[in-house]
C-alpha cells in the first residue's frame, strides 16, 4: 500500500494537532481557542442561510464576504482571498510557490505546520532562529534563498510580535513572497496590512478561529496584491469556502463592538496569567496573543502530566535546542484561577 | 509578480466552475445542483450545533460523521475519510500520489477538474477515450503507466455508468490507486464500494452535493483501505471539515427516506427530459445521473446562447475531438417544462 504514496509522503510523520478530547470536563487551554462564544450575529446569519440555499454551490470567491473584509481593511475586494481556515490558505500558498527541492524559510521556534507544509511539497525547510529578545533580522532569510517565507506575527509559541519595520526589512531583502501570518493579531496592537501597499511580495493572513471565536467554522482570508490573489485562485479548490462560513464570517467581522469586548477581557486575563506564572518562577515573554509561553519553571513534562491528571489541558511544546515549555491559552478568569490553583497545589 | 509563482502554475489557465449568477431569476440547469431542498433534518442538526460549539476546533477526522458513513456502507470507520467537498479529497489524493512529471490517467470526455489537478502538481495527463458505447477497457489505463487513475462513475458529461467488472478489470491491470468518483451514484443503481474489499487500490469517492442537495455545505467522503486512509490523513489540512458540515452531513446520510423520495422524483423527470430531447433530434445516452448529455441536435453554442437569453442556464461543454454538447441538469418538472418550451419555441 505504502508504495502508492509519493516517497516523501510515505516517510513523513504528519502534523499532530493539539488534543481535542471528546469527553467533556476538561479545562482546555491547549489549542488557543477563544473562551468566549462568537458574536450572536453569527448564529443569526447562519440560521437565515439554512435550508434551500444549501442546495446551491457557494460563490467561488465569496464576493459578499470579500467586500466586508475589504471594507474592514480599506483595500479593494480583489485583494482579499477567503480560505477554509487559514490552514487552507497556507496550503494554497505553498502549492503555488514551492516545488520539490525548493526552500521554505520561517523562524524557529514557531508554528510547526510550516515545516509540515514544506515536507508535503517535498521542499527543504530553512529555520531562522529568533534572537534572544525574540527579534529577527533579515540576513537569515536573505541567506536562505527561499521560494516562500512565513512569519507568524504575533508568533506562536512565544506570543511576541515583530514591529512592521523588521518585517519590511525582511520583505526588501528576499526575492519571494513573505507571508505574515496574523492569526493572533486581534489580541495585539497594530498589524502588517499597511505593508502590502509598499511591498508587493507581502501577503497578510488572517483567521476567524481565534479573535472571532470561530475555530469550528473554518474561515480565514488573506490580503495581497490583486495579481497575487488572481494567481492563487487558480490553485484553490473551486468552492473552498461553504455558504454558511461565508455568511457567518461576514457577520462576525461586522460586529466590531463584540470583538473589542471579548479581546479586552482576554487581554486583562492575559496580564493576570503572565504575572502569576512569573510569580511561580516561569520565564514568560510579554504576550500579544491569547496565550502565554512559559519556560524555565518546574520541569514542563511533569507539570503538563500533573495538570492533565487534574483535567486541565495545556500544550507541551518541545523545539530542538530550546527549553521545553508550556503554551497556555488565556481562558476565562475562572479557568485561569483553576489552573493557578492546580500549579500551586 | 508572476515570477513568484511556480512556472507551471503561472502558465496554467485554472479550472472555470459553472456560472453562478448572483442575480436571481435564472432557471439553473448548469451545475447539476439538486432542484429539491436538503432534508429538513440537516437544518435542525446545524441549528443545534450553532453558538458555543463553534468556538472549538472541529474533530480532525470527524469521528461521529465517520461512524454514520461507515454504518451506511457496512465498512469500518477507519475506512472513511471526510473532505471539504469531494474536490478537497481529489486534491488530497493527487498530492499524496502524484509528483511533477508523473502521469495521471482518466477517461475522456469526463470531469475536467482531473486535468486541472494534474496540472497543479506539474504532472502529465493521459486521457483514455471512451468507446462509442461509453464502455472502457483496461488496456488504455495499463499503457498509461500512471501514478493515479480517476474514473467518474456515473460519468459526466455522458451520465453513463461502467459495471463493476469493468472497473475491477482496470484496478487489476494498473499499479496505482483507482479512484472511482461516485459523485452521481445516488441517482443510479449499484455502486463500486464492494470492490474495495478485493482490490486494495480502489478508492470510492462520494459527495453530499448532488443526491443530498448540499452543494453549499461542502462535504464529501471516501471509502478505502484503512492504511490508505491513514496515509491520506497526513496530507489533508488538520481541520478540513467544519463542525456544521459534519453534523449536517451526518443528519443527511441518516435520512434514507428523504433521499429515496427526492431521487425517485429526479429519476422520473430524467426519463421525461431524455425522451423529450430525443424527440427534438438530440442524441442522449441513457443517464444514471441527474443530468442529460445532449449532442447532435441544433448547434449547441447557439442553443446555449438562446436559452441564456431566456434566462435558462445549461452547460455548454466542448471536448477536443467530440461534438459540442449541452449538459442539462434534471430540474423540477416545471423547470424542465420551461426548458422544453424554450427549445421548441
Amino acid at each position: 500500500m505504502s508504495r502508492y504514496f509519493l516517497g516523501h509522503i510515505d516517510q513523513m510523520a504528519g502534523y499532530v494537532p493539539g488534543e481535542q478530547p471528546r469527553d467533556g470536563g476538561f479545562i482546555k487551554l491547549n489549542t488557543n481557542e477563544n473562551p468566549y462564544p462568537p458574536s450572536p450575529r453569527v448564529a443569526e446569519a447562519i440560521a437565515e442561510a439554512l435550508g434551500e440555499r444549501l442546495r446551491l454551490y457557494p460563490d467561488p470567491v465569496g464576493t459578499a464576504f470579500r467586500k466586508v473584509a475589504a471594507d474592514l481593511h480599506r483595500v479593494e475586494p480583489g485583494m482579499i482571498l477567503a480560505g477554509n481556515g487559514s490552514d487552507d490558505l497556507l496550503t494554497i500558498l505553498t502549492r503555488a510557490f514551492v516545488g520539490p527541492g525548493d526552500t521554505v524559510a520561517y523562524p524557529t521556534p514557531s508554528y510547526i505546520l510550516y515545516q509540515t507544509l514544506a515536507e508535503i511539497q517535498g521542499a527543504r525547510a530553512v529555520e531562522v532562529p529568533f534572537e534572544a529578545d525574540w527579534s529577527l533580522g533579515p540576513s537569515g532569510f536573505e541567506r536562505a534563498g527561499a521560494r516562500l517565507a512565513f512569519v507568524a506575527n504575533p508568533n506562536s509559541p512565544s506570543g511576541t510580535m515583530l514591529p512592521p519595520d523588521q518585517l519590511a526589512a525582511i520583505a526588501c531583502r528576499i526575492d519571494c513572497p513573505l507571508v505574515v501570518d496574523e492569526a493572533y493579531v486581534d489580541f495585539a496592537e497594530g498589524d502588517a496590512v499597511g505593508l502590502v501597499a509598499a511591498h508587493p511580495n507581502v501577503i497578510v493572513l488572517r483567521t476567524l478561529s481565534k479573535g472571532y471565536s470561530l475555530a469550528g467554522l473554518r474561515l480565514g482570508y488573506l490580503i495581497a496584491r490583486p495579481e497575487m490573489v488572481a494567481g492563487l485562485i487558480k490553485v484553490k479548490d473551486s468552492y473552498n469556502c461553504d455558504t454558511l462560513s461565508l455568511v457567518g464570517g461576514a457577520a462576525a467581522l461586522e460586529d466590531r463592538d463584540y470583538l473589542a469586548g471579548t479581546t479586552a477581557r482576554i487581554k486583562a486575563t492575559r496580564r493576570r496569567l503572565t504575572e502569576a506564572m512569573r510569580g511561580l518562577g516561569y520565564h514568560v515573554p510579554e504576550s500579544r496573543a491569547n496565550f502565554a509561553w512559559c519556560t524555565g519553571g518546574p520541569p514542563a513534562v511533569a507539570t503538563y502530566e500533573a495538570l492533565k491528571a487534574r483535567r486541565i489541558l495545556v500544550r507541551l511544546m518541545r523545539y530542538p535546542g530550546q527549553p521545553d515549555g508550556l503554551r497556555i491559552t488565556v481562558g476565562t478568569d475562572e479557568e485561569i484561577d483553576r489552573l493557578l490553583e492546580a500549579l500551586r497545589g
